[in-house]
């Protein structure tokens, strides 16, 4: 199985994705011009002891190295002050890397540090996470939460190069590695109905991560990723489609406190609420409908809210959704299976049932 | 005397410098397409007294008001935090814009909250100090401060417009004052010879504050900057010789921990030692130097770093500034009066004795 290679050509940076085996140990997978006395590993406890060691290795040692607590509740400004007072007490300058190792949390993390240290600083996404491969290590979006809400601080800043892994994903957690694949399906979803029926087809190889066709299935995720980013970098319009299943997503996160469900979860569950009001709109046939949410319960990802989250709770949290202008909540909606569109003038009463719907199907 | 009106051609966001009396209470003068309800204007205590109400004039009253405390060390993490957590609470979404009212603080401050929050949304400088309306102001440089050093943690975000009201300038403090005037003293040495001797010539009107010698000078230093903004957004070359005075000056306000000095009387000490060195290298005329610490100290300006500050402590602060590339000390001297150069090649003696001569100066 080869090395796969999907170029981002951001206005602002272009830069590889690489995806394949055994990236990490190999120096001459890294952008060349590093100079190991001026990088440094950022990572956190859990991860570092799996990999942290190949990265050592690729450059012959010696690295710095900064590791954070693990989980998302540290991707704050705390943390993040805490990294560049690091920096700062190391005497680097504006000329120095860091190489973010581990998931998403890592990666937005380390890539907000790095744009604002000394006004920007280059880094390097090492995603060691499903869902960091295939979403948040692509396209420059870097954030930090603020107890109300979640990535509400941050910047546009893109890596210098993305190294993808997938010998990483051995490791990772079932749950994980299923709200990885969410991200994947929303793909599918948004952009690509081939995309769509091919995982559904595959369902079983990937619940087995096949090697071979999860390559396919980061590759073809980064693709769809990459041209909207590219078109798109600063999220002007095609690139809030990225967004579908987030914002009943991030309700969902924000009223469980960003704990218990993972963030692949939460979107998982999101899109079938999305894809359920579309329905109700009249966009999307309904067998549509019972088809995804098949395939989200047969891939063990949630189909509906948390027992405790009532309707007039999770339009609360949307209101507070950052995508929303002039007070409207802004909605990624499905025109059919492979076709997303954002909405900001559908009948309210959609939403409303949808929320009904959903929040009262449980306990 | 007239409105005058200088253009800032930067590649991601042109926008006009506006400068004369009386431009806070007009409507007319700030960017048409502002919705009030979606502005909140920053400032602090002590300004906000004074000419608040002006820019609620202008818009017919309601705007939201943000007040930080006064002083550097409010240019903090934590301040900017407070500021979006506000931001939140108000339930304030990409489409809100910060008008900065204010110092250098507080433009700094404002300005990297907008950068950050929800990765970057509007704002407007309206600079209350001589210092912030030739400088700080303009060229979308904003900043946080850390223990470790001053401006460490910031970003490039230009303004949509900045308005430098003339009359604002009447209640600054004279030391205040004088710190801005060591900044337009800047441009007319790194840049300008006519502009520095011209400054020399009008040296009393200028202290005497004459509104029509003030709007040329604010105007003339503008354009300077204006010009280095536009040829080198990001500070890739030729804008770091807007950091004359710098390299030196910040080293005396760590020592002082950006105490008991201004930022403008370290830039006035830190151009006489740039100019000291570049006399030392032969570089620049002996005399010149001379004619500079005089001008300095007619206009009360101070010429020596203050007590205390050895020159290994000055060295090892000027080692932590984040201008310096791989460990160099970088600094800009002046190959002749208005023409200024950074060097990382210099003799490293001719940096030595003039430490000594400086930082021997005084009791």
């Amino acid at each position: 199985m080869s090395l796969t290679r999907v170029d981002v050509a951001t206005p602002s940076r272009p830069y590889p994705i690489l995806i394949g085996r055994g990236l990490l140990a190999e120096r001459a997978h890294y952008p060349a011009a590093l100079d190991p006395a001026r990088c440094v590993i950022v990572s956190n406890e859990t991860i570092a002891p799996l990999y942290l060691e190949r990265v050592q290795q690729a450059f012959g040692g010696g690295l710095r190295e900064y590791l954070m607590p693990d989980g998302e509740r540290y991707k704050s400004l705390d943390t993040c002050a805490a990294l560049l007072d690091y920096l700062l007490e190391q005497r680097l300058g504006r000329d120095c890397t860091l190489l973010a190792l581990g998931g998403g949390v890592v990666g937005d993390l380390t890539g907000f540090a790095a744009a604002i240290f000394q006004r920007g600083i280059r880094f390097v996404q090492l995603p060691t996470t499903l869902l960091a491969q295939v979403d948040s290590s692509v396209g420059g979006k870097t954030a930090v939460n603020r107890p109300l809400g979640k990535n509400m601080v941050g910047a546009f800043h893109q890596p210098i190069a993305v190294l993808a892994d997938t010998d990483t994903l051995g490791t990772l957690p079932q749950r994980e590695f299923l709200a990885g694949l969410a991200e994947v399906l929303k793909y599918g979803l948004l952009g690509d109905a081939d995309f769509y029926h091919w995982i559904r087809r595959e369902q079983a190889g990937l619940l087995a991560r096949d090697p071979a066709l999860l390559q396919q299935a980061i590759e073809q995720s980064c693709r769809h990723k990459a041209a909207i980013v590219a078109a798109d970098e600063r999220e002007a319009g095609q690139r809030a489609l990225l967004n579908l299943g987030h914002t009943f997503g991030h309700a969902i996160e924000a009223h469980l406190q960003y704990r218990d469900w993972l963030h692949g979860e939460a979107v998982a569950c999101g899109m079938l609420m999305a894809a359920a009001m579309s329905a109700r709109l009249g966009w999307l046939p309904g067998d549509e409908v019972a088809r995804l949410r098949e395939l989200l319960h047969s891939l063990g990802l949630p189909v509906a809210p948390p027992a405790g989250l009532t309707p007039a709770a999770m339009l609360e949290h949307m209101r507070g959704d950052k995508k929303n202008l002039g007070g409207q909540i802004r909605l990624v909606l499905l025109d059919k299976i492979g076709q997303a569109r954002v909405v900001s003038d559908y009948a309210a009463q959609a939403l409303e049932d949808t929320l009904h719907e959903f929040c009262h199907a449980q306990g």
